[in-house]
C-alpha cells in the first residue's frame, strides 16, 4: 500500500503530522549526534568528520536504528516508532511506511550537501599556489594516485578474488587526499606555510581532480557495458576535456560572473548565482556522460578566481555544515558492524581485507613522499603522511559505490574503515613526526608565506 | 511500475543519470526564472517575491510545463522530456516517471526553505520595539487580523456559498502582514523610523504571531473532526500556551543557548545549533497538535535575543534565498490560469470571488489604520496601507491549504491573486500617499530613531 493510498485511507492530517514528526525528528537525531561526536573529536584533536561518521554508526543500523535506509530492510527503533505513532495518532506500521517513503528526501538533502562540499572544495582550490609548487606537486600527486589505486585494485583482485569492478572502485576510493583535514592539521603544526606543506596541499588539489576524474569513469563503468577499451578511453577523454574546459573557464569566466553578480539587486544574489553555476555544472557533467560530482567540483573551480569568492564561500558554508553532515551521518548509518565481528568465522576474510586496505592506503601514500623531486632538505615522511587522510572524497566514492550496488557489505565496511583509519592516523602520526613545530621550518627556512 | 522496479528493468545507471539531470535541471529552471523576474521587479520598485511567484506561473502548469507537481496529472514539457531522455539514453515515459517520483524531494527542499523563512521572521522580530509602541500596535494588529478574517470568511460563505472550512482558510490567509515587504518599502520612503512606521512594524509582528496561531488551528481543523467547539478551544489554548512559552523562552533561554554556542569548537556551529533549535521547535509544535510552521516561527523568536543573532541570520539567509525561492516558485507553478479565463462563463464566479477577496483584503487592512489609538497627528492611511501586503505568510497559508486539499482550484487561484494583488498595491499606493518623504515626518516630528 503506497502512501497516497494510505493518506486516503486514514485521513490525511494524522499522516502529514507523522511525516513532519519523522522528518523533524531525523534532523534532530542527525544534527545532535553529529555535533556531539564532532565536538568530542575536536577535543581529542581529531578531525570533526570522524565524529560525524561515528555518530552515523551510533544512530544507524549497527546502533540505535534511528537513521535507517529502507534498502537495509531493518526495523525502526521501536521506541521512536511508538512515540511518533502515539503523538500523531497513527499505527506503528504507518510510521514505518512513512519513514521509508520519506527517506529519499533525506538522501536528496544529503546529496545537496555533498555537491555543496565538492563545490566548496573546488572554490577553495588555490590554482596559483598550485602553479608555484609546480613540478614537485605533480610527481607527488601522480605517485599518490597511481600507487594506492594499483595496490588497492590488484591486491583485492589477486589476494581476495574480488571481481575487477568492485576492486577498481575500492582502489579509486584510495586515491584522493582530503584537503580540508590535511590543511587543518598542517596549519595547527605550523607546517602549512613551509614549502613542503604547500607541496602537500598542491598535490592534494591535484589528487582531488584526478580522483574525481577516476570516479566519473568508474561510476560510468559500473552502470555500463563492462570492460571494452573504447568506452573507457572515451570517458577518460571526456573527463579530461571537461576538467580542461573547467580550468580554462576558471581563468576566463570569473570576470563575466563578477560583472553579472555586480548587477544583481534582489537579495540573496551571491548564493543564488553560485548555486546556479553549481546546478548548471552538475547538469553539464551528467549530460556529458560523466558524474555530477565532477561537475560540482568544476563549478567551484570555475568560480575560484571570482572577486566574490569569499562571499560565495561564506554563503555556501552553512549549506555544507548542515547537509554534508547529513551525507556523512547517512554513510555511517549504513555500516553494518556485524560484518566486522571477529568471532564470526565468515567475517575473517572481510576483516583481513579491511586490514589490507588500510595498510595499503598508508604505505602507498607515504611512499609518495619519496617521489618528491626536491634538491633541498625535505621531510619526506611528513609529506607522505600529509597525503594520508582520505576523508570526504573517499566517502563520496563509497556513497556512490553503495548506491550503484557494485560493492558488497564487507567491501563497503572495509572501505569505510580504511577512510576512518587514515583520517584518524594522519593527525596522530603527523604530530609525532612534527612533534617540535620549529623542526619543520628548518627543512625549508626560505619558505615563502603566500 | 514504480521506480525501483524500473531500475532493475533498465540498468540503474541510465535512470540515475536521468534523475540527476531532472533534479539539476529543475534547480536551474527555478533559480534562473525566479532570479530573472525578481531582478525585473526590483527595477520596477516592486517586491522581489512577486517576481518569484510570476516566475512560478511562467514555468508551471499555466506556462512552460517545466515545474509540474504530479498531482496536477499534466504532461511534462515535451522538449525537456525529450532532451533528458536523449542525454540519459532512456525512454520519455521513464523521464516522466522519474520526474514525478522525485518531485517530493523538491517539495521537501521547499519546505526547508519555508521553515527557514519563518524561523528568520521570528528571529528578526524586535520584541523590544514592539513593547515600546505597545498599546497602539495592539489595537492596529487586532483590528487588522479580525476585520479581514471576518470579512473574508463570512463574505465567501454568505455571498459565494463557499463551505465554512475553505472560507475560514481563505479568511485566515488574509490576516498576516508581510513584515519584510512592509519594512523595505517604508524604509525606502523614510517612513520606517517614524512613530507611525514603528507602529506598523509592531502590528505586523503581532499579526504574524496571531496569523500563525490561526493557521495552526485552521490546519488542525482541516484534518480533523469538523466544528465541535471543544477541540477548537483546546487548539486555541494549546497555540496560546505554545506562543507564551516561546515568548518566555525568548526572554530566558537565549543566555543558555549562547553559553552552549560559545563552547562549541567544531566548524559550522552557528547554523547547526540554530537548525537544531528549529527542528526541535517544529517537532514540539507538531507533537503538541499544532502546525510545524508555528514551531519554526517560535524557534526564531526564542533565539531573537541571542547575542549571536546576527551570525545566525547570516547563516540562515542563504538557506532562505535558495529554498524559500523553491517554495514560492512551486506555489506559482500550481496556479492554473485557465480558471481565470474571463471568456469561459464557468469561471465568472471564481473571478468575482478573486475580486471580492482583493477588495476585502485592501479595505479591511486600511480600516485598521483608523483603529490606531493616537493623540498625535497621524497618517492613518499610510498606517493602513503599510499593513496591506500579505506576501510570504499568506502564501504559506495557501501552500498548506492546497496540501491539505480543502481548497478548490478557483479558491486557490483567488487567494494567490489576493496575495499578489496586495503585495503589488502596497508599495505603489504607499509611494503615492507618502510621495514627499518629508511629509511623513511632519506627522511625527518627535519620532525617536531607535
Amino acid at each position: 500500500m503506497d502512501v497516497p493510498a494510505l493518506l486516503l485511507a486514514a485521513g490525511g492530517h494524522q499522516l502529514e503530522a507523522a511525516e513532519t514528526l519523522v522528518q523533524a525528528g531525523r534532523f534532530v537525531v542527525i544534527l545532535f549526534a553529529a555535533r556531539a561526536l564532532a565536538e568530542l573529536m575536536v577535543r581529542l584533536r581529531l578531525p570533526a568528520i570522524l565524529g560525524e561518521l561515528v555518530a552515523g554508526v551510533l544512530v544507524g543500523v549497527s546502533g540505535l536504528h534511528l537513521i535507517l535506509a529502507p534498502e537495509l530492510a531493518s526495523e525502526l527503533n521501536a521506541f521512536a516508532q511508538g512515540t511518533i505513532a502515539a503523538l500523531a495518532h497513527v499505527g506503528p506500521d504507518q510510521v514505518q511506511e512513512i519513514y521509508d517513503h520519506s527517506f529519499s528526501n533525506l538522501q536528496a538533502v544529503g546529496k545537496i550537501g555533498l555537491f555543496s562540499l565538492l563545490f566548496l572544495t573546488g572554490l577553495e582550490s588555490e590554482l596559483d599556489e598550485l602553479m608555484a609548487v609546480g613540478v614537485q606537486a605533480i610527481t607527488v600527486a601522480l605517485t599518490g594516485v597511481v600507487l594506492p589505486f594499483a595496490l588497492g585494485t590488484f591486491g583485492l583482485h589477486a589476494l581476495f578474488s574480488v571481481p575487477l569492478l568492485p576492486a577498481i572502485f575500492a582502489g579509486a576510493a584510495m586515491t584522493a587526499t582530503s584537503i580540508g583535514i590535511t590543511a587543518s592539521v598542517l596549519g595547527e603544526l605550523k607546517f602549512l606555510r613551509t614549502r613542503d606543506g604547500q607541496t602537500v596541499i598542491g598535490a592534494a588539489v591535484l589528487d582531488d581532480i584526478l580522483g574525481i576524474v577516476i570516479l566519473a569513469v568508474v561510476v560510468a563503468l559500473a552502470g555500463g557495458e563492462g570492460f571494452a577499451i573504447a568506452p573507457i578511453l572515451k570517458l577518460i577523454a571526456a573527463a579530461g576535456v571537461f576538467v580542461i574546459v573547467a580550468l580554462f573557464l576558471s581563468r576566463t569566466a570569473a570576470p563575466g560572473f563578477d560583472w553579472l553578480l555586480d548587477r544583481l539587486q534582489a537579495p540573496g544574489e551571491v548564493v543564488v548565482a553560485a548555486f546556479l553555476v553549481l546546478s548548471l555544472a552538475c547538469f553539464a557533467a551528467q549530460a556529458f556522460g560523466l558524474e555530477a560530482a565532477l561537475g560540482a567540483f568544476a563549478g567551484g573551480l570555475i568560480l575560484s578566481s571570482s572577486r566574490h569568492r569569499h562571499a560565495i564561500e561564506e554563503a555556501v558554508k552553512p549549506l555544507v555544515a548542515l547537509f554534508a553532515t547529513v551525507f556523512f551521518v547517512l554513510i555511517g548509518s549504513g555500516l553494518d558492524l556485524a560484518v566486522l565481528n571477529p568471532f564470526d568465522a565468515a567475517n575473517h576474510e572481510g576483516l583481513v581485507m579491511a586490514g589490507f586496505l588500510l595498510v595499503a592506503a598508508v604505505i602507498s601514500k607515504v611512499a609518495a613522499g619519496w617521489s618528491y623531486l626536491s634538491q633541498e632538505p625535505t621531510n619526506r615522511l611528513a609529506v607522505g603522511l600529509g597525503m594520508l587522510p582520505r576523508g570526504e572524497v573517499g566517502l563520496i566514492f563509497l556513497g556512490l559505490g553503495t548506491q550503484s550496488g557494485v560493492l558488497g557489505p564487507s567491501l563497503e565496511a572495509a572501505i569505510l574503515l580504511m577512510v576512518m583509519g587514515t583520517t584518524f592516523l594522519a593527525p596522530v602520526l603527523l604530530r609525532l613526526v612534527l612533534a617540535d613545530p620549529g623542526a619543520a621550518a628548518e627543512f625549508a627556512p626560505e619558505a615563502p608565506a603566500p
